[in-house]
């Protein structure tokens, strides 16, 4: 996060310096200070451009080193290749914030990427931090300040906004609905979304947070800000770039399922950040969040225009985890009396046959008063018609509404209506900002359902503390030492599970057939074979594993036949010996992998192993670290924890077991760093004892 | 599908009554004849009344007797208790079509439930055909007609509509943009979507159809109409009443698997009709339908006005199945010289720095017109900003955007923006009908998915011919002879198999352990034994099934424990022996399974067998009957035929051997009507042999 005084400088300036600045003036002009005195800004400006003279009434300095003060933010607003010369005068100057609005650097060839790098250099040098470069910079509304080239359209809502491009700088207004403080970070240089997340968290005039993510550099740093800043504010993610993850290489199980975009999805929700799946549940969110301080439950009552909408409605709760309310007897009594005598009076109210008889205001306004009076009724949806024309429209009931929301301010109303005047009734209902319209039921569900996890489930999340990592002080530590990266020797991976406690099958190796025989005489028949070799990967593709061998004959049998399949199906890999093993009875196949994630380092993950493994894609993944009872919502998560449950006649599998060998194989990578690709597959779990057949281990560079 | 006369009669009336007609008139006076006239319906008009008088104008009779002709159609629009009256008259009169409006029938009470039937029995006697009751009728906006007695409005759209609700027909002009033509059956209790859809598809003024249903009485006549009427017209059913699937109890495992609401899905897919998740996803695909008549390919150009959105827009293309294209050299060259040169030039195309150099207009205007020249894109997805005030908007390219589109009709231009002045943009760029606005780029990107899935692969589809079924008329047929409702016994239900060419794994009933010792002798060891009994549905669950016994003394333990533990979990269940069966190694587990559905008929299920069946829940499902090349589809589209396929390492199975399988069985459940379900689980899969393991069959009444 950034010191405090960085972020008022940064956003809510008292002086700024415009570096660069056009002189140029008008419609198309490109230039940010003539937008920022549109604004009203009350601080003190200093135009710098080499050719001095005056803009827009203000005297324009030649160079930065000039202007009288050295101001709380410096922008700097020339194309790319003037920009060095510029920085080099904040840093003369002794700006600490700067802004660089220019293209090109990263985002161009490879003469900006050094420039940017140069750049940073020389930031660092001087202690200056910086926002961009490619960036629009900062809009605060409540400070009339903006940095913007372009005279946006830029209505007020109580939204903190951080963003990597200016298409939502400058498009908040429809993406967002508006903006109270916005920050474009731009390429993301130096100042970065977890710098500004806690700030726009704390301040009291925001009522939610809207971040468009793009990439993201440290992820460990951002997990920590939306942790912090999640139960202060609702905090909605917009991702992009989520295609890209296709194109990483999938170089193993755990690497393969646990694709980019997964991991950022694990992530989000590991810190109770609503993902939205386009910009409309963004704005949906939003609304819902800008109007209502609470939501007491997820009981929604229905008051409809007709029994088909009813249904629709029905259907939007159900899809969003949203109950449908039973209403209690004393509205029943109230109500019935407003029907004909045929009509079915319930939950969803089809309120049209009470229509008929006593008025629809009438009836509207009964109806709902008594939904809003009854204490099983937490929320209600509102259907009605917007298809009459304006002079004729004896349904408009957007009044009625909106009155009776003021009376009762802990209960939202949210409203759809069908027709094409829509919009004027959104216009109407939500003008007293106690109201939300929504094209559709299933966004008034959805946004209904956001309202109700953030104020009774996210909003009071306790994270249990993680449990805490000593590096390289621990067993598996000394059998790491020294050893150079690439994949570990099957037996020293199998060591390694034995060193942090984790259960391992009974085996030797052998390294040739006469070792063979007497090992698995050692052992006892029936054994498994299976190759050893670093250059194999699944080892059950190219003929590498023997199972339920009986007697030392089939053994001799299978190691010739193996041996002779591995040469046909990859000839050249190396064999280092073979792994005899216990041959243990059908249990449930499970998989534990890890993957270290650039962004967000250790990725567990637990799921259904054996050699289908991606195929069936039932995996649960987490960023660690995590505490005990993290793992055990990973298992619930799985179809492969629903089976070690006991479905369907079966003995469950014990589950303290499974989570204490999780917590170990978790331990062993994060106390290890030297590893960067882990897992166990299959982890055989039995009623009574979970044993691991096969590990893979691969070494990175420790950093 | 109604006879084109009666077709003609209800939405295209020469000659209408209005039975039992209000005279108030004015605003919420809910007269249908007011309505009617101010659309200005050129027919023939007669009001009906038993106080007479005039009514607008026209003379009112006492009685439809007194009417001068036969009209048409006659919409009864009087309150519930006077219809039956007024009904009779219709008949009386020799009216062949009627329309009721009223509520308060099956909708309502019991005593509605009956008055409907009553009209139906009176109906048939009578040759009249009903639509309705509780509906608000027709619209037909090219014969200037329309029943509903609420002046809403009526926007005419090239679209034709059936509904079932109300709310659809008055909300029209927002959930589907507009009207063509629109039938809203009510409670459906005659004709229904399948009556009218033929005639919506073959009408040359209509460019897209959409259905809203909420329930269906006869699927496989829908589904005989919606395969007649997708080639000439794409469908977008909106379905409702998804969510009372969870009610319907889950009785077996094809049961569960086949909740009401994938029935429907199913259904939808095999007929090629698109289903809307939502009316956005509705209006979106119209809007499509309406402007673009066709689509070369999936190959997709991408215009941006920033790098952030073009990334937003690739994600979009790539969730929604399409491409995006590899720009031709000629392209790039063109376009290279707009940009300064650290800028990359690609597709997406970020056009942003372009126009910094060469103006907003001429460089979007130049970089359009070349991905519409280039032969390697088949449609353009635009992205623009709508974020200035209209006096100071110099990045308006709407005009340009719309001239362009104009030059090349066989290329889709679809547009987004960002910034609140949108609905400006989306007014200005409709207006030639040749460029289609959506919200947001991922609603773009779902509208071309559809025109390309509608244009290139839907309306091409040919319907293999189904395998003919002669009911009774095979070896099935003299086993179930005779035989009651419920469980059939088990090995009735292995020699079922049997008797259609399935193959079954050898085995032999015993009714004791003598029986048992001597069968399994015969069968040879290893055997597995189950318990016959038809009170039990899953054997496992209750201990009813023991694996791999390897000889007699193991057998005779084996039965005695058995008999104990089924005592024990299901006391009371009458055992009818056991089953001795051939012991086989591990394969491939598979599941066979077919219910009845309600509305559909036969639905086969197939996919990942065993134990945990529904945990697993890997089932693909189809509407029976099918052709060989679709039963090959529904294998490939589960994770068990990815495995059947040979994946790491193991052989494929042969899977022609797997469809003659499902063949046999489809055959065997449409050529014998009394099986109302039945599952082969598990079947196991061999590379050279699929065998089945147990089955089990429910027979039903047959009508």
């Amino acid at each position: 996060m950034l010191p405090d005084s960085d972020y008022k400088k940064l956003t809510a300036p008292e002086s700024v310096a415009f570096v660069g600045v056009t002189k140029r003036t008008g419609i198309g002009s490109i230039n940010p200070l003539e937008v920022l005195l549109k604004r009203g800004y009350w601080g003190r400006i200093y135009p710098v451009n080499r050719q001095g003279g005056s803009i827009l009434g203000y005297q324009a300095y030649t160079s930065l080193l000039d202007v009288p003060e050295i101001p709380d933010l410096a922008v700097i607003c020339a194309p790319r290749d003037a920009v060095p010369e510029l920085f080099g005068q904040c840093a003369a100057r002794g700006v600490k914030i700067v802004i660089i609005t220019a293209q090109g650097f990263f985002d161009g060839d490879e003469r900006g990427r050094l420039m940017q790098e140069e750049l940073l250099d020389m930031a660092a040098q001087n202690s200056i931090r910086v926002l961009g470069p490619n960036t629009l910079g900062i809009v605060n509304n409540y400070h009339n300040f903006c940095t913007s080239f372009i005279n946006f359209i830029n209505p007020v809502k109580p939204i903190g906004i951080t963003c990597q491009t200016g298409t939502f700088y400058l498009g908040a207004s429809q993406l967002c609905t508006g903006i109270g403080i916005l920050v474009d970070t731009g390429n993301t240089t130096d100042i970065d979304v977890s710098d500004v997340l806690g700030h726009l968290a704390r301040d009291p005039r925001l009522k939610v947070i809207n971040i468009h993510m793009e990439s993201l550099k440290n992820g460990t740093k951002f997990m920590e800000a939306a942790k912090d800043a999640v139960p202060l504010t609702p905090v909605v993610i917009y991702k992009t770039g989520t295609s890209a993850a296709g194109s990483i290489a999938a170089s193993s199980h755990t690497g393969s399922l646990a694709g980019e975009d997964k991991v950022f999805d694990t992530a989000f929700k590991q810190c109770g950040l609503f993902r939205a799946a386009d910009v409309e549940e963004m704005i949906d969110l939003n609304k819902a969040f800008c109007t209502f301080n609470g939501i007491k439950g997820n009981r929604i009552g229905i008051v409809s225009i007709s029994g088909g909408a009813g249904v629709m409605a029905v259907d939007a709760c159900i899809r969003y985890g949203l109950e449908i309310a039973a209403l209690s007897k004393t509205t029943f009594e109230q109500l019935n009396e407003l029907f004909p005598p045929w009509a079915r009076c319930g939950n969803p109210m089809d309120m049209w046959p009470a229509s008929m008889f006593n008025g629809y205001q009438y009836s509207y306004r009964r109806i709902l008063e008594a939904f809003m009076e009854d204490p099983q009724v937490d929320s209600v949806i509102c259907m009605t018609g917007s298809f009459l024309d304006k002079e004729e429209d004896f349904l408009d009931v957007t009044g009625v509404i909106r009155e009776i929301a003021g009376k009762y301010p802990d209960k939202p109303i949210v409203v759809s209506t069908c027709g094409n005047r829509y919009r004027d009734y959104e216009q109407e209902l939500e003008k007293d900002n106690n109201v939300v319209y929504y094209f559709s039921l299933e966004r008034a569900a959805r946004a209904l359902s956001a309202l109700y996890k953030y104020h009774r489930l996210i909003k009071k999340k306790v994270y249990s503390t993680a449990i805490p990592v000593s590096p390289g002080q621990n067993p598996a530590g000394k059998i790491l030492a020294g050893k150079a990266a690439g994949n570990l020797e099957q037996t020293e991976a199998l060591k390694l599970l034995e060193s942090c406690g984790i259960p391992v099958v009974r085996w030797e190796k052998a390294k040739n057939i006469e070792e063979a025989v007497s090992l698995a005489e050692k052992i006892g028949y029936p054994v498994t074979m299976k190759v050893i070799s670093t250059d194999i990967i699944h080892k059950s593709d190219v003929g590498g594993v023997r199972l339920n061998i009986g007697n030392p004959q089939q053994l001799e049998e299978a190691f010739t036949e193996m041996h002779g399949e591995i040469h046909r199906r990859q000839a050249g890999a190396k064999i280092d010996g073979v792994l005899i093993q216990e041959y243990l009875p059908k249990g449930t196949e499970l998989l534990i992998g890890c993957k270290r994630d650039p962004q967000f380092g250790p990725v567990l993950a637990f799921g259904t192993g054996g050699v289908f493994t991606e195929i069936l894609n039932d995996v649960s993944l987490r960023i660690l670290p995590l505490s005990k009872e993290e793992f055990m919502t990973m298992i619930n998560e799985t179809k492969a924890g629903k089976i070690l449950a006991g479905a369907r006649g079966t003995t469950a599998v014990n589950f303290d077991m499974l989570t204490d060998c999780l917590a170990s194989f978790a331990q062993l990578v994060m106390e290890n760093p030297s590893i960067s690709e882990m897992d166990i597959n299959p982890l055989l779990a039995y009623a009574d004892r979970i044993v691991a057949l096969d590990a893979r281990v691969t070494l990175g560079k420790v950093n």
